[in-house]
Order: C-alpha cells, then structure tokens, then sequence
C-alpha cells in the first residue's frame, strides 16, 4: 500500500517540535514581521528567528544564522532574497533541517535560470534528507501544531483540508471560512512544487482521518493520470471541492508565469474531473459556496428539491434555475399538501412546490418554521431551500427549532435576501456559527445543492460498483 | 407616436397631490402599519389614513372612508382584507381617484372566482377614468413625489428605473441597491396586472428622460411580440437589466400560482431577449451586479480586457473565466510592458496580462495605482478589471487617483477578496458610494463586464443600422 507509506512519510512535516524563520522581521510591511506576529499568536514553543542583523525580534532572541541555533530544528521557513535563497538551503540541509518551507519567488515561475536554481535546492535538500515545501508559496497552516500561515486563521482544529497551488487561494480561503465558523486540519501551498507536490498532499490528505473534505485550487499536474485516479480514488471516501485554473489557452499561458505548471485543455478537464467525482468549481466564492454545503450538510438520498421561499418571484426563477442545474421539484405527496393547508396562509401564496409563503412570512416568521417541518418529512423530497425574506436570530431559532424538532437528515439551506450586505454579512457568520448553510443569492445554493447531489450520486455508484466486483 | 401618448397618460400616476392609505393601522406587524410609517418619514404632505375603527393613526387624523375624506384624492392605497377590496374600489372610483393601487392579494393568483373580481374591479374603475396597478402587488416609490414602499429605500431620486411582477423584487432591489449608493427614479410593483401591466410601464419607463437603466423581473407577457419589439427600441437607448421568471416547465407552474401569467419556454425566451439587446439576468444578486456595471462604468469600446491582481491564481482563472464568456485578454503593446517593468516588482510577478501584482500589493497597495494608470492607456485594451487583496480607504484612494490622472473613459471594476464578509460589506459600501463598481468574486466582475461589452455591442450595430437607412 504505497499511501500508508506516503503518510507515513508526510506526516511528521505537520508536527515539527522546533521551527525556524529565515529573514524573521520587526519591520512594518515586511513578510517577516507578519510571519513573527503570527508565530506568536499561535504560542509555538521552540521558535527560533532568524536574521543577521538583529539580536531580537519582536521581543524574541534572533539568531545570525540557523547554524547558531543550539538544538535541532524540524522545519525552517526561508523568506530571504531569491539571490541568497540557495544559501539558506544549504545551511537548513546541514543543520538537519527535515522541511525546509521556501516561500520566497522568483524561481520557475520567473522563468531564465529559476527552475534549475530549484533542481539545485532539491538536490542539497534529499542529499541530507530534507524535503522542500514550495519555492513561491506560503508553507503549512496546521492549528493543531500551531503553524500558522500570513493571514490570522483560526487556532481551533477542524476536519477541513487544503492543497493549492496558490499562496492566496490557500490562506484567503482559510481565513475567510474560518471568519464563518469553519475550521480546518492543515492547510499547505505547495507553490512551484520543486520538491513536494500537490499530489503528494492530496494523497496524504486523502489518508488523514483528521481531513473529511478536502479544498483545493490547481493549475496543471505532470501526470493527468495518475491525478485523476488518485482523485477518483479519494472522492469515493471524502468530496474534493477543486477550483481549476488555467483551463483556457490563455489562461494556461497564465498558469505558466504564475507557478509554472503546465495546465490541460478545458474540456477535457472538466469531463475527466465528474467522472472522477470531483466537486469542481469556478472561482472563489463557488469554492466557498460548495464547501459551507459540505461541511454542514449531510448528502442527499436524492436530487428533489422542496423549495420554501418567502418571495413568489424568486421561488419561480429557483425552481427554473434547479431544473437546468439537472435537479427536479417534484409536486409535494398528498399528506403533505394536507399538513401545509392548516398552517400556512391562504391568501397571496401557495401550497404547491416551490411553496409561496407570501407576504405573511415577514409579518409571522414562524410559517418558516412549519413549512420546514412539514416539506422534510415529505417523502418525494431529499433536500429543502429555504429562501427567507427575513434574517437574524428569529429566522435562526425557528430553523434549529424545525430541524430539531423534525430530527432532518435531509440538505437545508438558506438564502436570505436582506436589504443590505452588513445584515447578510451578520446573518453568514450568525447562521454558519450555528451550523446552517446560508447563500445570500438563490442561484448560488441551487448550484450547491446541484454539486451535493451529483457527489451523493457518484458516492452511491461507486458503493454499488464497489458490491458487484 | 403612440408612445408619447401613454407617457402623457402614466405621467400623472407618478405624481399624486394627495394620497389614501385604505387600511392604515397603528398596529405592528400590519403592512398598513409599515406603510404609514413610511409615508410618515417621506413627508408626502396630503396624506389621508382611512380606517373605519380608528380616527387617528399614529398621530395622524383617519377618516372612516374615502368618502369622508374633504378634498380630492389622486391615489389611493387598497390594503384591505380580499373580501373588501372591490367595495374599496367602488368608492375610490365614486370619490374620483385616479390611481388605486391594490397591494392585497387573493385574485387571479389564487384561482377560483380571482381573476372575474379582478375584472369587475377594472370596470368599475374605467368607468369612472380610474386606472388599477395590481392586485398583489406594492405599488409605487417614487423618491421625487414622495411616494415609499413597504421597505426604507433612499430619499433621492436618481436615475434607475425599476419594473416587476414581483413586489419583493421591486421592493428588494431598491433597499439593496440605495444603500449601496444607487437612487432611482421611479419603481413599479405591478402585479397581477389586472389593468396596467409590465409593457405600459417599460413603454414609459422607455421615453421617461429620468430614467437612464431600467432593471425588471418579468414572468409572463400577453403579447410576446410586442413585448420583444418594444424591448429593442427601449434598448437602442438605455439598457434594461431583466430577470425572467418561468423559463422551465416547472418555473412556469409556479409563475402561474405567483402572479397568474403564462410565461414563455426558455430557450426561446433567451434567444429573443438577446436579439433584442436585453441585458438577461439569472438571479437577484446577478441584477444587481450588472446594475453595478451600468450604473457606474461606460459603455466599452471593444471585448478586450486587462487584468491587474494581486492573486496570481485568481488571475489565471478570470482569464479562463473571460475567454469562456466570449472577452479576450490579449497581450499589452510593447510600451505598456515597457511602463510597467519600470513600475513593477519583478520578484514572483508577471507584467503580462494578466497583470500578477503578487504579494508586494500587499505590502505596497500603490502598485494598483500605477497599474490602473499604465494599462488603462493601453490601445489594446477596452476595459480594466482589478483583483485586489486589499480593500478599504487605501485602495478606493488609489483606484479614485489613478482615474483622476488618468483621464479614465473604459469600464474598471474592482474584486475584493477581502477576509471575512464584514469587510466585504464595507468595501461594497465604500467604493459604490464613491462610484466604483466591486465585486466580492472575479467570477461575478466578468460575467459583469460581459453583459456590458456585449450590449455595447449591441448599441453599435443599431447604431449603425440607423445610418445605413
């Protein structure tokens, strides 16, 4: 079983006991004081800064060099110059430095000598044993361990983790889920992968018990093949949320300057990913959007939406937008049609599927809370959108109130249009802390609930495939 | 000219003398209640509380009936039960109100006897040269006559039009987009259409010279043909920005149930919409980003876009996200690239477009300023769009700079990827109040540019066209 070994092999780069920070900084602006202010927040005990110049940092005793640090060093983070990066290599390999982060840039991604230059670092790094995380990335975020990465994530652990090819992707995804109260199990920017590799940590992530989905942004592998059966072979025990860059020509020629890997032809792509059960995506927000889904929603035994929705409109334009994302809004079962006309209001609204609960659910919002009840025991429905006019605690409670109630094993999400982006800014962080996935456009959790659905499917599929051989 | 006649015959509804609020309440939760409070705030000066129970709400004398009211009345709000509308209409027809608007619902969308009652009541209206807007419907805001809806939007006129078959949507959209810095002109909720339907409205909305963007969410039409030829004139000079409703089988089910109109398939409706130069949107927040786009950006000259990020990845994938939605990101002119080394940190960026500002736009926002400045006097370039890892005061006065300087005439737009929700609510705050369109999602900025480029277009042939006559 070659991913027991390759676990073995990675997992002590997620508990280093004593860490170095090459080019570690007091000033202002620089990488390296932002790196120190981290490093202190997280407590990391055997912490050792770095810098020729300085005696202390931020309070903390510098060193000159890595090679005056008394004790073993696990891992070392180089933030020097691209010119004396070389340098700080050969002194991390023979210290005995066992992963060396290079987050300096201006290697393969720059083009001239740069990926030689990053041959050069790999070769002085195995010779003495080391691996190298990157150059051109922001290294390792593993709360657990107390790794930070630039951004100020969350100390908390949680069952989230992330490979990317970008630095950005990497932190700013953390940061921004963990602002709506997700939390994650390690994070890495693998950057121009000289050494390590995204499919190196996929694959890990793949085997960690700590990681139940995986995030991960890409722009091109050196071998499709290998990555599209590694990745079938993950999706089978946990989803992999992927953004894909580089999918056009251009976008490609992008992907080149930016990490310097070769990306593949969309199409192609795009084809391969479904059938490897890839959750794949289309930017930013669609990563997150797919991932407050999977983190808080079990996956559905089916693809029927029950829609419950404030605003007449919008449940008409959802049902549309449901049926051209592949999923179906079935008519509710006769019982159910029966409960909803006892609780819901008559007038201006409708008891069919999309349910319209008119003007009456902004002047009583509890009607949510009964819709809610009533659609999850429908047994031609496995999944429910709520699309609420009304936000905040009331609409909240009467949500946990219904799902509590109900014991719902079925997907709900919810949209709420609220009149402006400070209450949908409140409302994300109030409902996502208590476990409810909410979008602030019902568009963007059909399409969610669409990718759960197609996951849910191709997980069912491969079981069945799985009991037949 | 047919036109200028019905926008002879509308342009009194929009500026009532005086104005009936039949079931006016001082009770919370009573939408006769919320309505009084906001024509408390507008200060619209006759203004009469009808309720027979009452003979002052919230401080204001109320009279039993319209009847009973001195002075003429123009307008007259119905929020009576649905059993008591057609009584109410009877007497604003009696008393020689011009506009009843009948915000309650329970008629032709609910079925049975609806639609017969709401006949009966537009007859005994045009006997007397009364007009209906509605039933089910919120009838009218129009910040200049001082005519609210439901919902608190600004006091200022501006100039969006607004047109719906969906109240929440007319009322949504203003509330949302006011507090982003966006005013209007005049909004119309209107309904079940009993009398006045969605085409007077976009015919007037068309030949009002206050309205420059009309944004409309449409379900169904009696008259498709007219509908679309009255579209295309309308778009030869202002945009409309639509979102339909009922495009699926399903939709269109429950469009019938939302306000009792047939709505058309899809694929026709798309193809027709985009012949007539609409600008076709697919949920709210899609309207609204494209409202985003045309309120504050130019029309652009040509398909070709230049990107300045901070996010080498996102950079990669906007690219993809461009070429798919039929943009080009060509390469710059030699002395684009020229200015932009002189300007740019090489360490880990690209010069090429698109543009990768790497980390040093963290450290040094400035390098957006003089990227803006270089690309935008580009030839090769039509529009700007800047993805941007830092938002707030700083880059707005960088970006307001750079355009100053610059003389700027092409569409640019700004996505923030900013860390949490909370600072991506005052950044939309923020820059759209100083008049810059943002995005939270590059995704979104270039379907926004999309839209623009392509009814530019659009522009330019019927302009063309014109000519050759």
């Amino acid at each position: 079983m070659p991913e027991r070994t390759l676990f073995a092999e990675l997992d002590p780069i997620f508990h280093p006991r004593s860490e170095a920070l090459i080019g570690a900084s007091g000033k202002q602006g620089k990488i390296g004081r932002v790196l120190m202010e981290r490093f202190l927040e997280t407590g990391f005990q055997e912490f050792y800064p770095v810098n020729p110049r300085e005696s202390e940092v931020l309070g903390v005793r510098a060193y000159g060099t890595i090679t005056d640090i008394p004790g073993p060093v696990d891992m070392a983070i180089v933030l020097t110059p691209t010119d004396a990066a070389l340098a700080a290599v050969r002194e991390c390999a023979a210290k005995g430095v066992k992963t060396i982060v290079i987050t300096t840039s201006g290697f393969g991604e720059a083009g001239g000598k740069g990926k030689e230059l990053e041959q050069e670092m790999v070769r002085i790094a195995r010779e003495k044993g080391a691996r190298i995380i990157g150059p051109n990335c922001v290294g390792i975020y593993c709360p657990s361990s107390r790794l930070p990465f630039p951004l100020p994530a969350g100390k908390e652990s949680g069952r989230v983790g992330v490979v990317s090819q970008s630095g950005f992707f990497a932190d700013y995804v953390t940061v921004t889920a963990t602002s709506n109260g997700i939390r994650f199990s390690k994070a890495i920017s693998c950057g121009n992968e000289s050494d390590l590799n995204i499919m190196d940590f996929l694959e890990y992530l793949g085997e960690d018990p700590e990681t139940e989905i995986i995030v991960t942004y890409l722009e091109g592998v050196k071998d499709g093949r290998r990555f599209l059966h590694l990745a079938r072979e993950i999706s089978k025990k946990k989803p992999i949320i992927l953004w894909k860059g580089g999918l056009t020509e251009s976008g490609a020629r992008a992907a080149v300057s930016h990490t310097g890997s070769m990306a593949g032809s969309g199409p192609v792509w795009e084809g391969a990913l479904r059938q490897a059960g890839v959750v794949s995506v289309k930017s930013f927000e669609e990563a997150l959007d797919c991932l407050y889904a999977f983190h808080f929603q079990p996956l559905p035994k089916g693809k029927r939406v029950g829609i419950i929705s404030g605003p007449g409109g919008t449940a008409v334009s959802t049902t549309d937008r449901c049926l051209e994302l592949g999923l179906e809004v079935p008519p509710f079962s006769p019982r159910t049609r029966e409960r909803l006309l006892q609780k819901m209001p008559l007038v201006g609204g409708s008891i069919h599927n999309p349910i319209d609960l008119s003007l009456a659910s902004v002047v009583n919002p509890r009607v949510h809370s009964d819709a809610i009840r009533i659609v999850a025991a429908d047994e031609n429905i496995d999944m429910l959108l709520v699309i609420a006019v009304v936000g905040g605690e009331v609409l909240r409670d009467f949500i946990l109130e219904a799902k509590a109630d109900a014991g719902i094993d079925k997907p709900l999400v919810v949209t709420v249009m609220a009149g402006d982006m400070q209450s949908v800014a409140r409302d994300f962080r109030l409902f996502l802390g208590s476990g409810i996935t909410i979008y602030s456009d019902a568009l963007r959790a059909v399409k969610a609930l669409a990718k759960l659905a197609e996951y849910a499917r191709f997980r069912v599929r491969r079981a069945d495939a799985g009991k037949n051989r």
